[in-house]
């Protein structure tokens, strides 16, 4: 890397480069091993056997790269609810399709880092934070939504908190990312079915 | 506090000192809202208005106030799901129980606090952390165990796997954690009625 810092690219433009690739990769490893806050610049550098510097020229500090790992993610997961949402079947078939996209888009290692990005949010005023806690807001907010529409179409008792209800199923799914690794035995599609089964009718045989 | 180090009582004896309870309260308050990770000895001192040498006078590190914090509600946990399990009722009706234990005996925002315990004992060999993990382990199998109960009994279909079912339900018990407060127009009961409402007929009228 010359010193002729002056004509460097703004570090927005310096994508597609298989160094920043592994930054990123390492980061995230690092992340779900040892969790955000134990995890310093410094080690992430170690672990790609680069310098401090070459970090810094990629990503304005650890916020960025952990914005980088989850963004993408947390986008598409509001958006394909999103589109679920849209579509012309039942409450009932749209449950579904949210579990099973919810289980299919969402990494479970990376619940930690939501974690840590609510935590650092409630630290210090970050725009790049609030906007994470802004797309999960509305991801959530689609959810109460989901449920709403199945009470108005009385698919879904009306005495129940459409809130409590949405979260609860939300819970549910989120829980696999403290135990689950997928596997020949458990694939996510069996996770997805058998979660969806208690979502829509419960544990047991006779109701 | 005097110097004279060698008269001093072991500090397991150091018990039912207000000045012990003020640093367990305040710790607690600073782990629930910075997280464990972010929290040191001498934030705690300083939350408590006494010197650092005070903290350790009555605990050897931060593990120790951590494990005294939630190590009681662990154990209580465990133990009031025991005494459910070998109730003389059905399968639901333990399940019931079951739920309402849980929400009742567990403070939401120890969640946390169970998960820097999982790390730390990742990153180290600590016999307190294996203790803890111990309990909460068996407090696991505890539920699969009465999962497979009601697949015996025929109450829940055996074709699902009876791990995934247990956890499922856990982690929706857990989940308030992130949201939940009390407050009087949802109590504790109300919310334990959906979960429990959820985890044995779904969330549709129709089945």
């Amino acid at each position: 890397m010359s010193n002729v810092s002056t004509v460097r690219k703004p570090r927005a433009s310096r994508r597609n480069s298989p160094r920043r690739e592994l930054i990123v990769r390492r980061a995230a490893e690092l992340f779900e091993e040892q969790g955000v806050a134990h995890t310093s610049i410094e080690e992430i550098a170690a672990e790609c056997g680069v310098t401090r510097e070459s970090i810094y020229y990629y990503f304005s500090d650890k916020v960025d790269i952990l914005i980088e790992i989850i963004k993408p993610e947390s986008i598409s997961l509001d958006s394909g609810l999103q589109r679920i949402l849209g579509l012309d079947i039942s409450v009932r078939e749209k449950l579904v399709l949210a579990v099973e996209n919810h289980l299919h888009r969402f990494n479970p290692n990376y619940t930690d880092m939501v974690v840590a990005v609510r935590r650092m949010r409630r630290a210090k005023q970050d725009a790049r934070l609030v906007e994470m806690l802004n797309i999960w807001r509305h991801y959530q907010r689609n959810w109460v939504s989901l449920i709403q529409e199945g009470q108005k179409t009385g698919e879904i008792p009306g005495s129940f908190d459409a809130k409590v209800v949405a979260y609860a199923i939300l819970g549910m799914c989120n829980s696999p990312s403290t135990w689950y690794r997928p596997s020949a035995s458990l694939t996510i599609g069996d996770l997805s079915n058998i979660l969806v089964a208690i979502a829509t009718n419960g544990i047991f045989t006779e109701k």
